[in-house]
């Protein structure tokens, strides 16, 4: 981790183990400095950092205050793939169908940019937080890239997985969302019936060098699924 | 506006009017500082905030390259309020119904953190863009905060008007988005029918000095809203 997130990490954990309301005034940079004995650009980068994900605010001439806690029951919608790195405070689980080696279709190749003879592994799985179904995943993978997974490593985190094995960065993501009415198949999986709504997210995920590796297709439990986005205008 | 944001702008329509394809590398930092005539630390401001809006990635000792742009028909997600910041390219309207000054009810109130006396203004609206119905918009202004605000304001962009007006910077937000099944009232707005799928998005927007100005909650016509997120790790 490099310091600037690891800083970042350590004055989150303080704002929330110490539940700190919003609003509240953290310390000012000079004694950010003093306290995680690190540079001022560090600090500067971490703050900065902890402005995007939500966590503070920063205030020209007046300081850094806290902000409101997204409300429990909703997931952060810009850090759900598989729900992982959102899943600090909440407990997720996936049932796993099947981890195949595929041709891929037009539309994934399309969307992985993959050459012609290139295969892909097809993984498609439920996936549960705190014990809810949350949604249907169906998930492709450049072999050429990621050249293995299996059934156990697909019950976890794939993206931990990849990034601890390959050496690979990820990047930056193109999400595409629309709301839809379930089939047959897919309200099957979803415990629902046919016609009741769903929210449809497929996205693609670029390593940090720019290229495709993952495009991923996950229907939503219309009734279990809530998001959540901390915009922030910087 | 701010130097590196002029910047950034220059450089997002550069990109676009020459159409540069994905993956197109642009001029490295020392050829943008030339090309611009500003400071090494604006050049950096600008590439950082680009690569936030999704527009290009920078590759660490290699160079920054142009992303894929998003889909034609998909809107913008995170400045998807009143849809306007996105509506460089696509032509938005409203229809009005009403500009209201009202009590809050306890569930506003709480939203925009009201005193008990406080008044606000409600604005129920269609949202069409290019023509199609993407939304109804039933929105709620501190009067404390917008003085002031009719039915010609709010036919265009209110996010304008308040910036221009009341020296109002808009900060961040909080989003909070689920599917939702249709009563009759909304499904009559939306010329759908009850029971129908739509998203629900209910947003708090923040000054930039933290202060709630405007709680919205929008319903999506499922089948005219389709939505993007360029997204990045960093």
């Amino acid at each position: 981790m490099i310091k600037y997130q690891d800083v970042a990490k350590k004055i989150k954990q303080t704002i929330y183990q110490q539940q700190l309301a919003k609003g509240t005034q953290l310390a000012n940079i000079e004694g950010l400095i003093n306290q995680y004995q690190v540079s001022r650009s560090t600090i500067i980068k971490a703050l900065n950092c902890l402005e995007r994900q939500g966590v503070i605010y920063q205030v020209q001439g007046s300081g850094i205050f806290v902000r409101e806690r997204k409300k429990r029951g909703y997931l952060n919608f810009l850090q759900s793939h598989g729900f992982t790195v959102d899943l600090e405070d909440v407990y997720g689980s996936s049932t796993v169908f099947n981890v195949d080696i595929i041709k891929p279709c037009s539309k994934v190749k399309e969307n992985l940019q993959c050459d012609d003879d290139e295969e892909v592994y097809f993984v498609k799985r439920l996936r549960y937080v705190e014990g809810k179904l949350y949604g249907l995943e169906q998930s492709y993978y450049r072999k050429k890239l990621i050249c293995y997974l299996n059934k156990e490593i697909v019950e976890n985190s794939i993206f931990n997985y990849i990034q601890e094995n390959y050496n690979i960065n990820i990047g930056f993501s193109d999400k595409y969302m629309q709301v839809i009415k379930l089939d047959a198949e897919m309200a099957q999986y979803l415990g629902l019936q046919a016609g009741e709504p769903a929210l449809c997210v497929e996205e693609i995920f670029y390593t940090s060098s720019g290229e495709p590796f993952d495009f991923s297709k996950i229907i939503y439990h219309y009734e279990n699924a809530r998001f959540c986005i901390q915009n922030h205008s910087k």
